[in-house]
């Protein structure tokens, strides 16, 4: 295929296995990578009711104006206000009091409701504190102008008043926006479908993390986990999973290091193409990446911190984009001061978690220490350019929060 | 049932219908009922697989250490280090090198994988770099420190190391550690069970808005929409929706107001009792509370941008409680200049919505007007406490965002 020819030179796959990664490729070329393939997948409809988190595929402009007649602003009675000119305490004027009809005749008034439309006619709402309900009918003891008490018709919206872009996430005031203009489905970017291959957990009696913390990551940023395979190495499942249809996206934990047995960078030349495996970023180095069966493919440490940063960084970058969304990090922001150094390697992009003690930001660990622990103790994570050796104290940096600020601890 | 009359009097119930409201409750007497209905729900055991987003229900601790032996923390020859002793380029080393064996006597090089366990009697991993491969063996290259490359048992976690408290929500990194350890399954809050009860859309072909609203924010807010009844008011679903068994909490849209129609505040002394109705909130006045067969119970007004505003400001908090969540609003906050000037009246708490333009507020629309769309076009909204008439242009506002900062738009 011709655009697998055209990845660039310094990405050709090398077998690193007992020799180590001499070239790793920078945090921006496996980008450059990822954006080739992470274009949005097709539109699908779905029911609005079920709309919201969903992103927008197309534009959606206003099908009609809102609301769609005048109506009720209050309730009260709908009168025509040139009926209450000069209506005062002292001289209140009477109205015919009439039941809901389709038409207000002059000198009548009708009880409305709040968000009721106004019978054809009346022009104005007089509040219930404007009016006296007598035997022969209504007192009016308040003047109203013309429109008081209305929502006129397109008063929030007018008729093709644009009102979504593509790539917005419908949030529960966009679903019932579109709800209440009589939509009843919208077109938004199908969820990617991921399949999670952990190639296993090394040593007896392992535990797999990888497997219930990648689930967790994809179904953050909107994709759907069609399948996780589990120590797929032992079973011989490790090279059938990677091209099997039904994922637009695979994600392999483990097994991409530098080992014997580190057999995912090998699997991956054999199903499809192993586009570049190292990445200067750490941790999360061992990560690759390539294509099998026309489908993108991410292999992530297995280590879970750096599986987690590998993911936060690269996968997620692909995962987003498949789903429309914005392909860079999704987390809220803190921009903060350093309290106490935090350390890098220069060359590499380092992911230093944080913890934030009187508002400033303090490592957990180093950027290669404390495990998944560290992930779980710290606030957030801060990411270091490659040319930088680290943030000495009193720098400013941006924190990513694991939870904003709103949310609970 | 006693705790019913322990309700302050100025909440008990009035027929407000075409009279009007003469005497809100502030939006404090509001959440403090609120926060007596709001104890956490009781604890259920979830798969940590599944247990991302869920609220822990209790603390959790290490059950064992982390990693649970020594591991390798890269990949290369397990070995005693003290075999390495005065290796160098120009005066290397012989080891025997063998295969993966539970024990490495003296002399003796395994390889290993970063991750797995090392053989017993091996104390530090010597990277590919410092090591040829020679038909005898292996030559070692540089010298080794006992521990280099090596993660201890316990050193990212002691056994019972505290980890995660009560209403933590599980991130991935938590539900992947907690896999790590493993643990199987987590004691969660159970999620609230709740029905939405739309009373019904006025008028001739009304489109429902409140029920997609309203189920979003209750998904949002971790939530678990058990039945939305639509209608309810002409289908005479009202009153028998109160009290049905089968949810935690019920949610009314409509019929709150004043008008002769608007039966929900009745149906709920009804069927129960109607303990606070109308609340100093704008927009939002006409919501209410009670309880029915021991479930709480919130009319919400039936104007979608009201209801929105109610939900946010009272219901949710009743939800997010039941839930073990934080109570308060979870929106992400930012701290910005008014662009211009935010109107508010004096004795009720606006809730404004706005735009950051420039990186500072302006208002889109009133407080009652714009509707839906008005939330839609908004970054945020702002809650103006009921002393002030508004916020003057350069007075500093916290804006509740829609979307955080990372996210798209």
């Amino acid at each position: 295929m011709p655009s697998r020819r055209a990845e660039p030179a310094r990405g050709a796959p090398r077998d690193v296995r007992e020799r180590g990664f001499t070239d790793r490729v920078s945090l921006q070329e496996a980008l450059a990578w990822l954006d080739r393939h992470a274009a949005p997948l097709a539109a699908e409809l779905v029911a609005v009711r079920a709309g919201a988190g969903r992103v927008c595929a197309i534009a959606i402009a206003a099908p009609g104006p809102l609301p769609p007649a005048d109506r009720a602003a209050d309730d009260g009675y709908a009168v025509r206000a040139s009926d209450t000119l000069g209506a005062s305490p002292y001289s209140p004027l009477s109205l015919a009091l009439r039941g809901a009809a389709p038409t207000l005749r002059p000198g009548e008034a009708a009880p409305v409701h709040c968000g009721a439309p106004l019978p054809a006619g009346a022009d104005a709402v007089l509040p219930f504190s404007a009016a006296e309900r007598a035997p022969a009918g209504l007192e009016v003891v308040g003047a109203i102008a013309d429109g008081a008490g209305v929502l006129r018709a397109g008063h929030e919206l007018a008729a093709g008043a644009p009102l979504l872009r593509p790539g917005r996430r419908l949030g529960p005031e966009d679903v019932a926006l579109l709800a209440a203009l009589g939509l009843e489905r919208a077109a938004v970017v199908r969820r990617p479908r991921v399949r999670i291959v952990v190639a296993g957990p090394k040593g007896e009696g392992a535990r797999d993390a990888d497997g219930p913390l990648l689930s967790a990551l994809v179904a953050r940023d909107g994709g759907e986990v069609v399948e996780v395979v589990e120590r797929a190495a032992e079973r011989g499942l490790l090279g059938p999973s990677l091209a099997a249809p039904g994922a637009d996206a695979v994600l392999v934990a483990g097994r991409t290091g530098t080992g014997a047995d580190d057999e995912a960078p090998r699997a991956l030349a054999a199903a499809g193409e192993l586009s570049l495996h190292g990445v200067a970023l750490r941790p999360g180095g061992s990560a690759g990446m390539g294509v099998a069966g026309a489908v993108p493919v991410l292999l992530l440490p297995g280590e879970p911190l750096a599986c987690l940063t590998a993911y936060e960084l690269l996968a997620g970058h692909l995962v987003r984009g498949l789903g429309g969304r914005e392909r860079s990090l999704p987390h809220a922001v803190r921009e903060v001061e350093v309290a106490r150094k935090l350390v890098s390697a220069v060359g590499c992009v380092d992911v230093c978690r944080v913890r934030l003690v009187a508002g400033r930001a303090e490592p957990v660990g180093g950027a290669d220490e404390g495990g998944l622990a560290a992930a779980v103790r710290a606030d957030g994570f801060v990411v270091i350019p490659a040319p930088l050796e680290g943030h000495a104290p009193g720098a400013r940096v941006t924190v990513r929060l694991h939870r904003h600020e709103g949310e609970a601890p």
